[in-house]
């Protein structure tokens, strides 16, 4: 499609174990002279891969290169979850969706938009509706861009009525102990040749959702189905990963046993189908647990 | 207020941790010439204590002895989640709840009775207002003793839905697996002088509910308020055993990473309070559960 | 079953379409100089024939005849809904639903109680239970006479909102507007030898419920059924008004469009099956909130 | 937006309140004879006007002319309201939405599309994705094209049971009736120059919505403020059609009650406002769904 709008993407290739790397797009921008890239696009939280990106050292390096490009974030899986500061970080236009860190059911999308991105809007050609900014500023308080999702917004009030009960900073904490705890689980069970972190860079885990690898020839498919049979629904491995990697997510309204019941049901998951593992990754996760509330 | 009513009420006396002795209600029964007990009342399971009685046993003992003694029984913590079987074990008065078993919020109170319950209901002068049968009866399908509580109506629609799609065997066996679960962490943490099942007949424990004795000198009341931050509601311990009990409620709507769960937060709290235990208990259940689900 | 205790319950004869007689009360007060009569029991509001009780006048008798009995009072269709002060109209205890003005489904009960009533209490020998205030003072904050409701304490807290966001004497103010409104569609069916309202003195026609007489010779019973059929379910006659009088309830969270709604379809029913009456008590009705909107 | 995309857009003028000439249309089709015209775009119900188009005859239109124009139909605000037909009518391509006829929240948006419109499809190069079919019909029980949102497929589901339970035909045939009482009562206010039905054609008034045009002078705006004092939410008027017009919606989940209960608000509203009007629209209302129940 993107092609079909005369639209040349440029993806910067990386290993998906450790996602992009900061040197090489630091080279792509400052060999930009002639600023022909108009916007670095960025996933903030991979959810296929639970790698994250460190957005304000992406900032640091349009800075530096001086490169006027936009800067362009995908904070669907993070909105709620994980520190993101719009503004602070220079974020030129920003997705979000209701559906995961705001704690509702899918049907909200969220955008934001700086001056510098509302300025390359309004010279923009191409077409646009949910983008319309132009279009929804004038009509304020007025209409929306279709029938309004009311129910939504009842919720959305909820939602965040319960963040600010729990205070911002201290969701962004609880994501970082349960998914650190998912990770002592997982890097315990990876003792005996088992399962690992999907994650290579320990600086870019995921605190809203885990990606763990099984060892070759095991079928993750296989132990989705098994630990389903407990009521636990592991999340499936994306597009080629399908088989090979299940993902634990552990964002929104989660605490302490619901994270650990899911650890035990995928440990006796991994037991039942015969995939090695070091046995004891739920004791692992309690014991780090008891240690950050002592 | 039995005594202002004209009753006497004789109780057999009982170690609460092993529940009535048997032989000694054989006695009474046999001791009773004239008859004078004019019924046995039974509590199915003692949700303080999670100890249950063999009904069928009771029943025995009656007719053995030919006691003429109604047959009346608690069923509020065990309907729904032990086997019970009304004609069959020829009980003639049994009371049940919602909000067990039935997964209901509390309102409902069911009763049931024999036609040997309803002839003596017939000559009692005892007041009664819920046990009114007699008028209930006349006024079968016509009205009630109150205003009708409609929503718990569409609830129990609901439930027995669930419960015949699962199957009433397969609740009871669910309910087995998960409770011999919980008394498998239990017996673990026992190992270093760490707290204990309460109910010391193996053949009474319950499938229901447990209750848990901590050793001497550790409050279970502070335990659980630690246990409360985690999001997990353990039961108290009633009457005496305040203090010294906790208790695990299992029934319901409960499955494998919810009760496992638990037992890691308990687990967690047991060692920020300092309570000696063998740790290990969840793995344990895990254990347990794994050999069942093989 | 008052008999049975020992209690001798008086029943001041009234005609049902009026009420009691307030001189017939002070006579029989006045009479009883030997206190025999140890409280007076009232019905706030009469559900099944939508007339009403001076409750300050029953005070002021009591008080005239310097009569010491205890004075208790049914506020179960009232509560929330008619002006009700207990301490000001002294009364000695008072019960009351949740499911009538409150908004909720059935499940609470209330009760009130002066000073002069836990006095009584404390001396009485009568079973009770749910009455059983001095168990309960001394549970205080610790336990409950049963397994608590917990559900419904949520839906209290959010119908107390309400009613706060509201204001009591404006929705007391607007059961009496859409009662009066009620009353001008029945005076005007009443024209041609139509329905009429149940309750004969003005003074004391109900606010929250209104028990309407079909002519001779009409079932209301039949009427309740069509009118059914359009999804408005109107109150059957209770006992020996079953029949002759069917009830429209106007308490709660009720509005214009949903009185109306109800009137018109009951209207329509009327014409259906034939009952005489004057067209146009729905216009009569619309004409009163019109004019007090205005 | 379209013109971006190369596309031509021939808008047929009309009298709004008449809706398109079908001869008009038929002159159209028979004058293209190089069928550059690619589609004709209908919309079933228009919702701002409250005018229905003839879908089987705009289809014979394109019969008669033999001209091979797809044909593409909005159904959002007739889809389980209005007898619609998609392969019996030949359509091409329609699209429907969850939140009117299908009583949901807003949330699903529904296409539906023929063998010849597939066809067309996977020749077009336009930028599309709700509608990209093709990649739709290969991830065929494998993926969606977003996150999938849960909660209104068991909200379908169950919406599905309800039209199930009522039948499709007796849902067309209530809201012919529950409209057509809106239009007699409007028909009656309409006598002193009071407000009048905006569609002129008897044979194009809407089933799932009334279109109500006040007198020169008077604000529909203000009317529909009164009337929301009563908890009735009067549609507004649309675009060119705002404080002229105000809407009744009548569609979906919609009984006697509701809908008299809405219009007797709505006089009451114009006698408060002065606006000129016969009273008894509601008596007309009510007399014309009497003699339907008859």
């Amino acid at each position: 499609m993107a092609a079909d709008l005369g639209i040349e993407v440029v993806t910067l290739a990386a290993d998906w174990r450790r996602g992009v790397d900061y040197g090489a797009l630091r080279a792509a921008l400052a060999d930009d002279a002639a600023h022909a890239l108009k916007a670095v696009c960025a996933v903030h939280n991979e959810t296929s891969t639970g790698v994250t990106l460190d957005l304000p050292r992406i900032r640091a390096l349009l800075d530096e290169t001086k490169h006027p490009a936009l800067f362009l974030v995908d904070t669907i899986s993070s909105l709620g979850s994980l520190d993101y500061r719009h503004d602070e970080w220079g974020i030129d236009a920003a997705v979000g969706g209701s559906q995961k860190g705001l704690m509702l059911p899918v049907g909200f999308g969220f955008t934001a938009v700086s001056e510098k991105g509302l300025a390359a809007h309004e010279k923009s050609t191409l077409p646009k509706h949910y983008f319309g900014w132009t279009t929804m500023l004038q009509r304020r308080h007025k209409s929306f861009i279709g029938t309004v999702p009311i129910a939504l917004f009842y919720g959305l009030q909820e939602s965040l009525r319960l963040i600010e009960e729990e205070g911002l900073d201290a969701i962004i904490a609880r994501h970082a102990r349960l998914a650190e705890a998912v990770r002592r689980c997982v890097r315990h069970w990876s003792g005996n040749n088992g399962p690992q972190l999907y994650c290579l860079s320990p600086e870019r885990v995921s605190d809203s959702v885990t990606s763990i690898l099984l060892p070759d020839g095991y079928d993750a498919e296989k132990l989705r189905r098994r630990v389903a049979t407990m009521n636990v629904a592991l999340g499936a491995g994306l597009a080629r990963l399908n088989g090979k990697v299940f993902r634990i997510g552990h964002l929104g309204d989660l605490n302490e046993p619901m994270i650990l019941g899911t650890l035990a049901a995928t440990e006796i998951g991994l037991r039942l189908e015969g995939i090695p593992h070091a046995p004891g990754g739920v004791d692992a996760a309690m014991a780090y647990l008891a240690e950050m509330a002592a």
